[in-house]
């Protein structure tokens, strides 16, 4: 007998289980496919949705294999209802994602069934991006980009006054500008559930600080943004970072360097090309400018993060982490592009773009300005 | 040696990790609970904001337990590195979420570690809330009742004409009113990940149908609304069914039956209680006003979803269904308590409140009126 991959899980832990179906629901539910059938199995009160929505796939109700079940033990456990189901589609080998419950694991084993680690992603194809799934991506990035130039219009239209940036009269804080940004997404149909970043000073020192308080003028303001689409659940992703009003020399210095770090990014990104190497390139510019990585006076300071992530279905995806690991790139990957480099006595510069891998280079997915100062 | 409690996985997809140590990271950490002591072993990125904010924990540094893993063997796998952590704290013994990946536990056991399943939740003590988690969960459901409040007075405004809602004078769509009450949740500091139910018409049959188009009079609209709070990770739920203009008799039967059906609940549910009984209750009220359950037409009518299930720092949390499953409730679980009925001619009505189980009954956590029609 053949191995059928099997999922049960929700679509919102599990991108995978969306993936194979295009069924979204925050409850889990179980996906199967064997011998080049899909089969989803579910519950009453999704059953109905699921036959509309899903695509390519058999929906079948839990409760009638629970009622089948039930003719044979009096109320079956969940793992009982799973081997009804299991049984009549005739699989007895499981491919299933790595991060499937090992509870429900030890339970097929229990049962005899001989259970297998997939990949992560359970569908490695879905990291190489169709034309159909760069063009949501390209809407992310530039609902992205729409609420990255909101913010800059407004920082833009604040006065100075007693180290404080005034918008129409008001003190603006990292909480009003995020707000501002946040509801402008909405507007175009996208979330922000993980939150967005308008940090500003010593926050900025903090890659994963999400600001507070004023914002304050001739320091980094770092504006990062990263929303999921609720139509076609892909994410966006990109940072900039400002200054309103002239920037100290230290700060401009580091802005450049970033640049220069992640220009070398950007021309040395092509399918083949080890993520190590690009990652290592960029650190070797910040040393060579002076800007040393590692921990001063009990704190990382320097570029402690990687340079960038696979972004789709999930905000962090495969290529998980473009840094000090072997990670060969390949076509149609989209992957972030985001050095940075954050020391307590200057602040934190990050610039992010999101790039789509070719066999000759990379696509940035949407363009914006990249300048620090807003005078 | 005694069993450590071991996770490691994202705050989001496990809330008993952020329920352990009040730190959110979006990417995966360790946490270690052995010997009374608590360890999170965190990333450079991470480490300094876990070190600020994780309550009651000590904070060790991954890269540094890499280095470790790496004098004894080049480039350590992730397992590597996990065993070197585990056999500093001095755990072998590892009691892990139910949840926790297949793969990981196999790596595990592969060197010798005994790892035994726990229980959903792994800290079962966080369903019964604590005053301070119950004051977090009436502030959620505050802001709720704010948001329904606005989506009533909108609606309230609305003109009838060619059987469409003129609000303002342009057609008032599911669409837009979800946003008006997404936008008014986010000025409160609340986030709508998992969105809102606006559902009109044959909409409502389906109760995860989310709605779209116009909001049309003398038909049934559904407002469900559950947002998460930015702050304190605690989420809110609650249901009102809507009529604009005059109600059908059939609907205004349906609705009154509905009422009749939540009233019961709320005057039974009380710590000792099957979730079973009360959802039987409920659908013996059901069948007596003629209202059966089942499959109609080859699509599920009647009241086919659970009575309720706990909400705290997960939307669906244990107790996940009292439904028609042994579930005896205890003294502070709060669980939604949200009876419904769903026909293809009539459509769909639901009325939820979220309760606080006591010894004696239970307490609505925020109240807002019930009324079907607005005139």
């Amino acid at each position: 007998m053949a191995t059928a991959k099997f999922i049960y899980d929700t679509a919102d832990r599990c991108p995978d289980l969306y993936y194979a179906c295009k069924f979204f629901a925050y409850d889990p539910y179980i996906f199967i496919e064997a011998r080049g059938k899909k089969y989803l199995i579910m519950s009453d009160l999704e059953i109905d949705r699921a036959k509309k929505t899903a695509k390519g796939c058999r929906v079948l109700s839990y409760s009638k294999f629970e009622e089948i079940a039930g003719k044979k033990k009096n109320k079956p456990s969940q793992m009982d209802v799973v081997d009804t189901i299991l049984k009549k589609i005739g699989a007895r080998t499981l491919l299933v994602p790595p991060t499937a419950s090992f509870s429900m694991v030890d339970g097929l084993r229990r049962r005899h069934y001989k259970v297998i680690a997939g990949e992560i992603p359970f569908y490695p194809q879905r990291l190489q991006k169709t034309p159909e799934e760069k063009r949501e991506l390209i809407k992310a990035q530039r609902a992205v980009f729409d609420a990255m130039a909101l913010a800059e219009r407004t920082l833009r239209a604040c006065r100075i006054r007693k180290n404080c940036l005034y918008y129409k009269g008001v003190i603006l804080t990292s909480e009003a500008l995020r707000e501002m940004i946040n509801l402008e997404l909405m507007r175009y149909g996208f979330i922000t559930p993980e939150g967005t970043i308008v940090a500003c000073g010593k926050d900025t020192v903090d890659p994963h600080n999400f600001g507070k308080g004023p914002l304050r003028p001739h320091r980094a303001i770092i504006v990062d943004i990263f929303p999921k689409s609720v139509g076609s659940l892909f994410w966006g992703d990109a940072t900039r970072t400002f200054c309103v009003g002239k920037a100290p020399d230290k700060l401009k210095k580091l802005y450049n360097t970033v640049q220069a770090g992640q220009e070398y990014a950007l021309k040395h990104i092509r399918a083949g090309v080890n993520g190590r190497t690009i990652h290592e390139g960029i650190h070797r510019i910040f040393e060579n400018n002076g800007f040393k990585t590692g921990e001063i006076g009990g704190r990382m300071q320097g570029f402690f993060h990687s340079t960038g992530h696979g972004v789709g279905l999930e905000i962090h995806e495969a290529p998980t982490r473009i840094g000090p690991v072997d990670q060969i790139l390949k076509t149609g990957m989209c992957v972030t592009v985001e050095p940075g480099l954050y020391y307590k006595d200057i602040g934190g510069v990050r610039i992010e773009d999101l790039v789509f891998v070719t066999k000759t280079g990379c696509e940035i997915l949407a363009k914006y300005p990249k300048r620090l100062e807003i005078l």
